[in-house]
């Protein structure tokens, strides 16, 4: 049996320990194993694939990233290549993936990725290709998963940082704004609000309104507390619907941020006090698993090598109810793990007094 | 409403979490909340209780230990006390206990704590309490319960630790034996075991056998990797069943202990290695809460109170299946959570080459 | 004996710790002392102080911030205030302050702050105040100090940042730009960039040339290796001198920022390279110091009512030579310690291959 | 220009980083390195080196231990070796040391290691060896050194663990004794105790006396502080001069240990009050460099090349008065850096109610 793995989409804390822990079972297995350079961009250069034996992944279980490295030239569907005219064009070059692969002899791929991945991964199995997938992402939105590999680094990170910031809001008096990543959904931002102890969050799934934070903020101040820390999902949207993120290319894909400069700034025009704003960014993504981490993207990555042993083919490797269970890769398409208003994290933060904007 | 707020048994981190939510929860709905001080033993003296407001519970949930202090002196129904005689004896003084209780018109408890305290729990209920149990050990292993307060700080403890003393044993070529918490369960040691890429992970549930372990000391040698981590739980036993943990007492109590340094020596013989010890000990439950400890421990805590306020009464609040439950506080008795050898962990475990002892 | 203690300017890790020290050493001689409560600004308020006992101090050594607080209003020479038209101007209320501290029976002021603060203690001296100075700046650049309370924190902090990103440029072929403080001197960048095995670090000693990173880059490509990690101080200049910080109004003051942005877009246009920009801000001053930090926290506190007892009053206690030593308040007016370009410190980047821009 | 670097002795965090700005420096000025491995024992075996380029070094600034290895049969005049009657004896093999660099034309030796090693480099430099030497011990006791690499990392854990044990503590009102490294010196002791706020620290310098320490628990008994701080370094000593330290076999070497159990045991019996006692053993001399650490070693590393550039040999370099200077290896042969009782650390430490046991 010989096997590749893929990973995808954006980097996040636990895609090398998920890499070591397929690789040594399958090795355990007697099986070979193919890394695949830089995502599936790759797979029609020359050397599309690295070996991956024991010596590969020693010790990669706490490093940050992907020693496979990941592209954002990942979708074999919509390659982009440069035309005569020298402007940038896309093309179909799946068919010239799944033959690569015929030709080294893979009979199975590890995909480990997103939403995104997961979709791509739908289609190559239309086309023949017996994949398993793995759940990678720090945002923790794939449907069916009750937690993603990078998640639990990416909330740690977060509530480290709002820390740190919260002691320099409470001597400053200040208003204090932390923009964390969730486009779409706010479990970054409503963990790790809740987590630091902040007084405001504002996610996705809960459009806000000024006046109940500046509420909150007088509030504050009537108590003596003159700081409030605002913890704030990028993808976070005001009340009115305005489109409050503004588009910044930097270098060949756009960047969304902004919302943190606004709501700092509109506060600060609103109660008169000084505020501030950053922007985590980057720094949730990368660097050293949590131990959290390491265990989860570990168990995915041995589980799913179980899952080509039993021919099982075409699921998603996924964490239910505290199990390890397998789903159709394609039943999480088009779907997003939105924060439900329900649950009893947001009772909480509610419970404890967290503002959530509405 | 007045509810009273107890913690018991060894400190965790996240008891101040808990305790704040718990706290905040219940001022919201306008109670009056009441701490006890260092634990049962301090309910019949003249200051049993603290009063809990906003101001007693700000900023505690990064705080490790617990605000209201615990104490050995714990168990109402076996109090200690000094006979005439100068011996010490036990005595049933849980009645006063619940007179107390009464007379400071006390509605409901929140008892915070590990088997112990829920086995004292059930007792009080007989007699007429009204309690919420919340699940706290560093050892995970409250039967009914997936995840108990304290664990996930316990298990990035161990795993830095083993991640430090792994470079000197590569470095000096040496076998690095590392005793972690887990009297009767081996979820420490499992866990922050394969975290932190260990060689061998030995626990109470599998008897483990020196020629196993020495074994896989050759594979590796013959590998060219001349060193091994072992992690051992503190109550890992070897196949012939004799007690390898010798009692020593220090203050008022016995500590377990030695099984590392059992190990250490035993493998130095058999194998004519270099092996060192390190006893992570009382490392593992101080200090600041995990991210995920903080919230499991904000959720416990708020969670409770929701119970109180829909007289819930005797449940003990817990995480199964990934969502917040109730379950009865008598249905954890005599009971204990091991780990399971079919479970994933263990098998992922297997999967990435460590030695279990068997 | 009777003394104050200030705290001014941004705050810093380690404040609380020379708190702390400054009121036991104090109080081990049978000393009152009292607290400023946010600056001078409030010295003629109703409550200028609170009382600092041991109470008052315990365990606030690795609490970041400062419990005292400290103010925009902190300078009385130039106090705001809202005039009766509506606008605000800023008086002179110094003598008030003098008036204050007589009538509160202060003998003596520990004055802890940045070249800002030692600036009005240099004019409160000639008003005939008894001051002692303890030196704080995350920037380190304050002249006469080989090192300043805040720094190590600051640096160690920058690193991890730059660690974890490091691992997402890698993976994603990336240009990164990490911003780090530091609007006159580039003791952070430096110091975190050679830590952090940075590639490029721009600090305002040294105006940076595009071409030279460009090389660089293209340099590290040739050798396979297609990521780049750029440190940049946010007060490092091009060559061409233009001033490329933009000023951004947020509260009452007005922010730098805008180097990482630029430059990252600038390397992408020249490189065609992906690149990202993170501005790291507020991380680097708050939170729970670092060992270091503590020490010297502590050192200079504890050293500071040595020279009120012995009377060597308008004195700073700085770090030189490796010793603690007193110079006048007034002889580091007017001056800032830049990075030595010929220090063995910039002699160590260029030796490992840093590019500095030049 | 060829040369080779030699890690010695135990391993400290920093090792890596100063291998690798000693590489990089040498590589830049079109040398080649050889890296020893596992210490001069190996040096007549068939593979004694291993090829230091640039990609053998990247990425190691932050690993903990010694890329090279380090052996306990380091010392080529002392070489352990098996006699026909199976007994272990010593011989003197510098011969064969001296000659196998002569063979394979080695022009410099960089010798990174503590005081051992220093006298091993001071007689091979008899023999015409050219060196430059690095110091490192977590010990930070080299004579002639204000810092030596891996102290800071040793002591920032050290405060770390401190910190989380005192939660423990005073949640359960104990006593509790960490013992930390230092056999001959106290530096480790004494600056983790008073960065964590210890009440007591014993040092070999100061003989402690159980009385002050007894008296020192009393007076925070009457303040109703029911629970007190003991750090031990593993060298400290009774005033009845006992030695206090029982030797303990383990593998080849003897251990030095138990003077934290016996302080433990005689406070308790001393007090009435409940003790623990933690080892910290291995944790401190693991793993990852803190920031300062890796910047001192890459300062280190790069200043040794600098020395052998300009033909400086025989020099060990060092950090003082905070500026990298060199001194003569031999001048530190038999000397050790003790901690100063004038030291202003030491009055630091009394100044803010630390008890030393005089």
């Amino acid at each position: 049996m010989r096997i590749a793995i893929n990973t995808g989409g954006g980097d996040a804390p636990g895609l090398n320990a998920a890499i070591r822990a397929a690789t040594l079972a399958a090795l355990k297995r007697g099986w070979e194993v193919l890394g695949i350079k830089n995502g599936y961009g790759s797979i029609y250069t020359d050397e599309p694939f690295i070996t991956l034996d024991e010596q590969a992944v020693q010790g990669i279980t706490l490093q940050g990233g992907t020693i496979l490295g990941t592209a954002n030239r990942g979708n074999p569907f919509e390659m982009p290549y440069e035309k005569e005219d020298g402007e940038w064009g896309t093309k179909d070059v799946s068919d010239q993936l799944v033959n690569t692969f015929k030709e080294h002899e893979v009979d199975a791929l590890i995909a480990i990725g997103g939403d995104g991945s997961m979709n791509i991964a739908s289609k190559l199995i239309k086309k023949g290709l017996d994949i398993v997938g793995v759940p990678k992402t720090i945002d923790n939105d794939i449907y069916g998963c009750d937690v993603t590999l990078g998640f639990d680094t990416a909330i740690s990170i977060a509530t480290e940082a709002i820390d740190r910031i919260t002691t320099t809001a409470e001597s400053h008096h200040r208003l204090m704004v932390v923009e964390v990543m969730g486009r779409y959904a706010g479990w970054i931002a409503l963990y790790s609000g809740i987590a630091a102890s902040a007084d405001v969050v504002l996610i996705p799934e809960i459009p806000f309104s000024y006046d109940s934070i500046v509420e909150k903020i007088k509030e504050r101040e009537a108590k003596g507390r003159h700081y409030t820390m605002i913890v704030v999902a990028e993808g976070a949207k005001e009340q009115d619907g305005e489109l409050v993120t503004k588009g910044k290319t930097v270098g060949q894909e756009v960047q969304l941020g902004g919302i943190a400069d606004r709501v700092a700034n509109k506060l600060s025009e609103r109660t008169g006090k000084e505020s501030r704003s950053v922007v985590l960014g980057h720094l949730q993504r990368g660097g050293s698993p949590s131990t959290y981490d390491r265990l989860i993207s570990l168990r995915f990555g041995a589980a799913a090598i179980r899952c080509v042993q039993e021919h099982d083919f075409n699921k998603l490797v996924v964490l239910q109810d505290n199990q390890l269970k397998r789903i159709p890769i394609t039943s999480i398409a088009e779907k997003m793990k939105s924060v439900s208003l329900e649950s009893d994290t947001v009772q909480t933060a509610r419970d404890i007094g967290i503002c959530l904007g509405d």
